[in-house]
């Protein structure tokens, strides 16, 4: 087993990474100092890991609370957040009541946002069970729901006590959302970290087809990626932003096709096409670079051209994105290939064009 | 002008307390550098003090967003919160716009709490304007909506980055609300400061009369003892929750007779009646210490017998309520009058006893 520590000062916590970590009771025990826990999942991953997860709580004397949501990014709403808050108060939960996380980021963002406001916090767990979920939104702290006109627009940062990245759950993991995950793994290589990117490129075929030591390998080392950058920057002021490399457009993507249609690692790898589109109109990238990002892209089958909304509806659906300072807007671009930068250098009409050029 | 410091490391922050702050864009400007500012408040408040308000930051070179909401405890919901994130998106409002709120703890919690939320976090400014949240809830960072079930239960820590208690708009308020938050004000002469106890004894009349130099002093010492409590112990796991004082109690009253029939304050004094008698039959408080306690809450005007809902109903209620742990009831009570404790020795036999001597 593989343990990495984010450092948080008194809100550090453990990334635990192995496969079959769902049957450790005592990896569990220390962080659910409770006669009960509630576990929040979805209709898709209950059926498949609730009923372990729940042994081994039961196993530890903990009792479990399920709280069952709808699945898909379209309920990640205030309306699903509600259910869950119903389910805590209908089961007198208390503010020393565990909420433990179990699925994929959607079921993380949202069980980590309401054990954030139930009585203004709750301890909370990850379980994640996606790749997405393994290499990043389980690791950092930020929770969200999505509102009408933005996505995760309402939201916390809130750290969880303890991540349990139980790397077999992969085995049931659906291909497309597995290729998705692998937009964010790709990212690491891409904002910082180069040698990473090249062990990518060797062993790409091996994370597809599943085998178990790739995937840890990629998944520890995207983790303490992602843990290096959290450390030194909690609440994004500074280079927690480099994360959101191609966030900004493909936030877009995801809003202006409506969400769901793409997933949100397609969304990305697009987006990251038309961030790198637009380096190298700034000078930064050679059209070689841009190829190579191209490549490892869609080596995992992922789209490398962004659907065609129109250059001002990108525009105006980004205006809408948390990235927006003064007006402005600041974009992660990247200065090479595995070093990122944020950026407002590029004029509007720059933007404008590296959309064309990225569009079907 | 009166000055103190909140001391939380670098969530610190200024209550600025005096008559006529509203105008005063000296004070604001530093902590709203920023080209717009968003201001929630209510309808009944908005056509005593928005204007000004908004005169102040124009001068300060900040155009104003005003979101005005139905007044009232029963909207301090989810919906009426989702009312301020509509304008803020609609707005195109960025994470660095700062949200001021405007009015009494119902506005101020809510703004708090959508300012905690939106985009994770926006700078917020506290302009309490009524007795309560001057000396209370815009003091300290507790922000929260009510749930059906349990009032406060869905909320965040939020610290404001400036308080500005202008004593001046306590010129309109009425008077049912002047003796509400006099329950507040006492509460601290009963839980940890007994000489403002004294002074609140010789005093009362001036308050009520609303003597400005009086209501400055109150309100000044009042934030003085909240500052102490809330820099020792900003996440309530100690001393903080000795604010708490016939809360518990309280909240059953404002939930058994539905929200609104029975304001905070008054729920909160006859609340503490009952964390008074239930401290003399553990022998804590003679009989005369009780009376004393009647005495001043009785001359504010406020009641001291709780509406007879039944001690199930009580105890029902109160098991909803936060300061439930483990199971077992813990509340604030009455060591002597000045000082507070914790405590889950009382046993609910006498806990039902002291609810049936203080009720109607
Ligand atoms: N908080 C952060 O820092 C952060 C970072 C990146 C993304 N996110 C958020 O994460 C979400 C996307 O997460 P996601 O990609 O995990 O999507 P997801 O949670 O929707 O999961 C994808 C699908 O896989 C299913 N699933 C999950 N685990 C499975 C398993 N082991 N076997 C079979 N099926 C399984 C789910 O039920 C779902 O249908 C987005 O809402 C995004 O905004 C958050
Ligand atoms: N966050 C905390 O730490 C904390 C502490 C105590 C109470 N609270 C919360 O505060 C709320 C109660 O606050 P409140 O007592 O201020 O009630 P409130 O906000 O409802 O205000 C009382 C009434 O006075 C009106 N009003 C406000 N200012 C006025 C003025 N200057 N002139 C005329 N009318 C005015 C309001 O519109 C309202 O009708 C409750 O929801 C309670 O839970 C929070
Ligand atoms: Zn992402
Ligand atoms: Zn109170």
């Amino acid at each position: 087993m593989h343990t990495l520590q984010v450092s948080l000062g008194e809100r550090s916590y453990p990334i635990h990474i192995a496969s079959g970590l769902l049957d450790r009771a005592d990896l569990l025990a220390p962080h659910v100092k409770a006669a009960q826990a509630v576990v929040v999942t979805n209709e898709t991953v209950a059926p498949l890991y609730l009923q372990r997860l729940k042994n081994t709580l039961e196993k530890a004397g903990v009792s479990v609370i399920p709280v069952i949501l709808p699945d898909g990014e379209r309920f990640k709403t205030w309306e699903t957040l509600n259910l869950i808050f119903d389910a805590l108060l209908g089961a007198h939960c208390e503010r020393s009541t565990p909420l433990i996380a179990l699925g994929g980021g959607v079921i993380g963002d949202m069980g980590g946002f309401a054990a954030a406001c139930y009585q203004r916090g709750m301890p909370f767990i990850q379980v994640p069970t996606t790749l997405l979920s393994l290499v990043d939104s389980s690791v950092g702290g930020k929770t969200a729901i999505n509102h009408p006109l933005g996505k995760n627009m309402i939201g916390a940062f809130y750290q969880p006590r303890l991540v349990l990245a139980d790397i077999a759950t992969l085995d049931t993991l659906p291909e497309r959302e597995l290729r998705a995950g692998l937009a964010e793994v790709i990212k690491y290589g891409l904002i910082r970290d180069p040698a990473f990117l090249v062990w990518l490129e060797s062993n790409l075929e091996k994370l597809l087809a599943r085998d178990r030591e790739s995937l840890i390998y990629a998944v520890h080392r995207s983790c303490a990626n992602k843990a290096e950058v959290v450390a030194a920057d909690e609440r994004e002021s500074g280079e927690r932003a480099l994360l959101n490399l191609g966030h900004t457009f493909g936030h877009a993507i995801e809003t202006g096709m409506g969400y769901g249609a793409w997933l949100h690692g397609e969304a990305v790898a697009a987006g990251t096409m038309i961030a790198s589109e637009l380096s190298r109109l700034l000078g930064w990238l050679t059209a070689d670079d841009v190829e190579r990002v191209r490549r490892i892209f869609s080596r995992a089958g992922l789209p490398v051209v962004a659907p065609g909304l129109g250059v001002a509806r990108y525009l105006e659906l980004m205006r809408h994105d948390k990235k927006v300072q003064d007006g402005r807007l600041r974009l992660v671009l990247l200065r090479s290939v595995g070093q990122a930068v944020l950026s407002d250098v590029a004029r509007e009409d720059q933007i404008g064009e590296a959309i064309e050029l990225m569009c079907t």
